[in-house]
């Protein structure tokens, strides 16, 4: 046996994913309870929902109407604030070309801005895909705006978020919040306290 | 105030559901912790699927790949006996109209029938789509073998479960396991500490 540090979990969402901000809102605590870091990977789940065949919730005749009760019900559990943003879903590229730029500079400092988007769409209604707004999020955190603006319309950044996208689809994600534990899958927000026993038990 | 009893959780299924079958396995004795009864309610997936435009799970790319992880971890961690059964997924028709002539005479009876046939398939693998299965399962319980199978071939049996589809399609049923909770809906085995929680506080 070695003290080697455990893996850290590796976390997939979309900036538009409403379970994808519940997830964001409480990995990085519950993980640390576990003696585990978490490495953030945003990707385009309308790419995966090709391949899997899925459709948006809101397309699909009574998943739909439960989706809108179960996320107004699980921000309330978990006290965050929560709106059905307009437009919704949305193809949340510019956030996640600026998380990649900012990630490359500093994982934490990626994580409040991802936190702060989340926030902004959720919690605000305010429209992430465009690149003014992914500006003023970064602003606040400190970040010069137009720095911020080249890199999100960057080729080499476009192509970044298409690799990733590709990865977390050849490792088999296909919803958002999905989670890796020493790559074992975990699918929802819903789903920390099996990982948590699974963490803590070693599997079984 | 009154001192009524709180209403029952209703429990919507489908005997083909691996789900179904880790709810039917545990909801009973959690709900009475909770100081609810629940009225089981087996309905065919397969009409809801229909209607919300989903499809079998294994059918999915990605998605039933994960569905095949899921559940065998999920019933590690219930300890119950698990195999992915051949064929998969059944039209579950004998068993559930057999659990409603049951359930009409009594609903104790009824739910040990749909724990044995929940066993007997994917514990066991055995086919419970078959009528003489069904049979079986209900000697082992001291029902005469004629009147089951008499039963679950009658015409007003049928059209039974079809009223009960329709019903649960009308509340909204999507998937199994469902509960409804005070007209509060859950989907999913693994929302049982949700449900919890919604309980014990009144909602939230």
């Amino acid at each position: 046996m070695t003290d080697a540090q455990p893996s850290p979990i590796d976390f997939y969402f979309d900036f538009s994913s409403p379970h994808g901000y519940f997830a964001a809102m409480a990995i990085d605590e519950a993980a640390r309870g576990w003696g585990r870091a978490v490495r953030w990977r945003p990707m385009m789940l309308g790419a995966a929902m090709r391949e899997s065949g899925n459709r948006p919730l809101l397309e699909q005749p009574l998943k739909g109407e439960y989706a809108k009760r179960d996320w107004a019900r699980f921000a309330g559990f978990m006290k965050l604030p929560w709106r059905l943003p307009e437009p919704f879903p949305i193809a949340a590229l510019a956030p996640a070309r600026a998380f990649y730029w900012l990630d490359d500079r500093s994982a934490s400092l990626a994580k409040d801005f991802a936190r702060a988007a989340f926030t902004a769409y959720f919690g605000e209604g305010r429209d992430i895909s465009k690149g003014e707004v992914v500006a003023e999020l970064g602003a606040a955190l400190g970040i010069e705006r137009e720095r911020l603006l080249e890199a999100i319309a960057d080729a080499a950044l476009k192509e970044r978020l298409k690799r990733e996208t590709a990865a977390a689809i050849a490792r088999g994600v296909f919803g958002s919040p999905m989670f890796f534990v020493d790559g074992e899958p975990f699918w929802g927000a819903d789903r920390l306290w099996l990982m948590k026993r699974w963490i803590q038990s070693g599997g079984w």
